[in-house]
């Protein structure tokens, strides 16, 4: 039986990892639809979350049924706990992407090109912390997921400049204040994304070292 | 042994309550320091938050002993499960309750008296839905879980009439795009409140019926 459950942990780290790459593709296409002012970019994203959310609701089903099946106990049950709250984080982040892709459609039929925002290096981080706090998980290695909190305080920086320079070009240009708050918006996404990946590495210490560093606000 | 887990279950019930009643608290005491620009409010809402996090841990904590010490099964297992990511969510409505506190302190520094957002109606409608989404678990009532998904709808319709009427307020008065950004920002906080309910909310009709309504948008 120790086997068959080994069997079920590697057959959940392989899933969890398979939606994380849709995740991540969905959020890099997402940005790319931003920048490129690419539409068809952005409803593609849009209709790949359906496939997102049937491998979320998939894992889910697939933790019951372990923890149905072989009752595991002390680390093994932490850890079909955590992936159960890391399976949830996950699939928000991908509704974030989908958010930035909504928000990528309205800014490429607007005629303002104006893009005085890092989007490219924000989401950039964005992604390494969603990619560093998944393997994370995979390998159980608590001093890579502690790498994330660290970098969350560079996107929150990044998104408080964002607000500043926003409200700069709004003043100079009041008539595009609908351009203007999409655009933030994007940015403010990429930091609730970041969040998550925050809460994911935060999951993984815990599981780890069995110390809760969420409310602690850094990891 | 089904009566010392029956117990756990109603112990979990009232913890699950009683962090409920917390972050209602808070965020009936956020808005109200938007409403009345009351710093010292908001101060107390943002240290209230430490209670909320530390009883979140311990409901989680709760729900993996519960696992462990009675291996339930089928709907038993399920229930519990319920509870560690509707725990996730409450305590997630408190930290948003908290940003609202943070902007509520920003508002009441600006001159600006300007509040064209029919805030308090919008927090209404969220404060309900918390409250009904964790009474039907509960309760276990999917059919007051479902109420919960047309009250979303209403929360998105207002916050998209706030973006509006903040876009003229701006083009009206520039120079207060600060004030009027940080204002919607309540807004959208009560909207990703409302978004959380509904989560609860889904994960209760799943739990109850069986059925999935995730990812259907509307419960």
């Amino acid at each position: 039986m120790a086997k068959h459950f080994q069997n079920e942990i590697d057959a959940l780290k392989k899933k969890i990892l398979h939606l994380t790459a849709l995740v991540e593709q969905n959020l890099e296409s997402a940005v790319r639809a931003v920048d490129e002012r690419d539409i068809k970019l952005a409803v593609k994203v849009i209709a790949t979350d359906d496939a997102i959310d049937q491998a979320e609701v998939e894992i889910e089903e697939e933790c019951l049924k372990t923890l149905a099946l072989y009752q595991p106990v002390a680390t093994d049950l932490r850890f079909i706990i955590a992936v159960l709250k890391i399976n949830s984080d996950i699939e928000r982040i991908g509704d974030l992407a989908v958010n930035i892709a909504q928000r990528a459609k309205t800014l490429a039929e607007s005629k303002n090109k104006n893009v005085p925002l890092d989007l490219s290096e924000m989401s950039r981080l964005t992604l390494s912390m969603v990619k560093k706090s998944t393997d994370s998980l995979v390998k159980l290695d608590s001093q890579l997921a502690r790498q994330v909190g660290g970098m969350d305080d560079r996107v929150d920086e990044m998104h408080r400049d964002a607000y500043r320079t926003v409200e700069s070009e709004i003043i100079k240009d009041p008539q595009s204040v609908e351009y203007y708050i999409n655009l933030l918006g994007v940015s403010r996404y990429l930091e609730r994304i970041a969040d998550h990946a925050t809460n994911i590495a935060e999951d993984v210490v815990y599981l780890v070292e069995g110390q809760i560093v969420r409310h602690q606000h850094s990891v």
